[in-house]
């Protein structure tokens, strides 16, 4: 059996084995079995428990960016990008809850030098996100009344929701991966939209002197 | 000086070392230092770094939650509520940074007990939140449109991403509290509303032949 196929079996067998009983708890001998393979090679090919934790991250963060991008159409209008691009976040992790569960869980939750791997990850997410809901902003008006800043926040709130929404949806029975992208949408589309066309929420007159859609005070 | 007062002021030290140098990094002799103790004292008032970490996310979780439930005004309609709600909850990550740290980056990066210390808080404010919606949804029509799990993702959607933003906004020179409650009510308000009225969000027919606001399929 060729080496790389190897390797991805024991990575295959290490994701599920970290995703659902945590890195402190997965052995190397439960991985090895599971690979069904002998531990020695695990350590031949993957030296060491944490070398073989950051590769999982590594695989799984690349393997959910692409689905990302490869579920977004260019082409589309603002809308129509933003629902292909959550449903394919949600069928993501859905089809793959361990590799969820590793990314979200797992990987934020033993310190270095996991977490910045997860972090270069989340950047990059955001990143494209910012670009999304930016492009559709000036699309939307060619004055742009979004700022710069405006446009990061509105992705690290989007990112933000999706992350949650993926985590409650892989850990209660019966929502799938469609229905978590349309309650993200539903939540996120008329807001963006009306932000879009420059119509923010205005904070009601008795619970607020100043005015929300300024972005200062 | 009684117990009380320098309990706190051992607490108020721990948070800034724990928020600012992270919990590995943090040592004993800094937090006795800038408490203005010895260090046989701390242990002997707060028993070990472990424990002390504990309290400090214990301490911060109360006053975050006591924040949110005291902003929010029961007798405002719905927006009002949400509003509200998201200025206490912004303002106090704002004018708590340290405390905001340990809750959200510092409490889930060093495995157990901290990560179920904070999940329980965040349980709490989930739930909170999911009573709004909900009682603003029956409040908006009588016949119930948003069932009880739509209610429930929302509230992961909108709790996820003020958790984002949050950290963005403690991280981003010059993003005021108030910007980023308004930010997220923009983002947020419009949808709810729209779902509360039972005006979803509808899937363009280019990219779904599905429809979306069914939550099924």
């Amino acid at each position: 059996m060729p080496r790389a196929v190897r390797e991805r079996q024991m990575m295959d067998a290490a994701v599920q084995t970290f995703g659902q009983r945590g890195y402190r708890a997965a052995s190397m001998d439960e991985i090895a079995e599971l690979a069904g393979v002998s531990k020695p090679l695990v350590y031949l090919y993957l030296h060491s428990k944490e070398d073989l934790f950051s590769a999982c991250i590594r695989r799984e963060a690349q393997a959910l960016v692409a689905a990302v991008r490869a579920g977004v159409d260019p082409e589309l209008p603002a809308d129509g990008q933003l629902w292909s691009g959550l449903r394919a976040f949600f069928t993501h992790t859905a089809e793959n809850p361990d590799g969820w569960a590793v990314l979200h869980r797992q990987a934020r939750s033993h310190g270095e030098p996991f977490i910045s791997e997860v972090v270069v990850m989340r950047d990059e997410i955001v990143a494209f996100v910012t670009a999304l809901i930016g492009a559709a902003a000036r699309e939307a008006h060619r004055d742009p009344a979004l700022a710069d800043r405006d446009v990061a926040g509105l992705a690290q709130a989007l990112v933000g929701a999706a992350e949650s929404l993926a985590g409650w949806a892989n850990d209660t029975s019966d929502v799938s991966a469609k229905e978590a992208a349309a309650t993200l949408m539903n939540f996120a589309w008329a807001g963006l939209e009306n932000l879009m066309h420059a119509r923010p929420w205005q904070p009601p007159a008795d619970v607020s002197r100043g005015s929300a859609d300024d972005g200062t005070s």
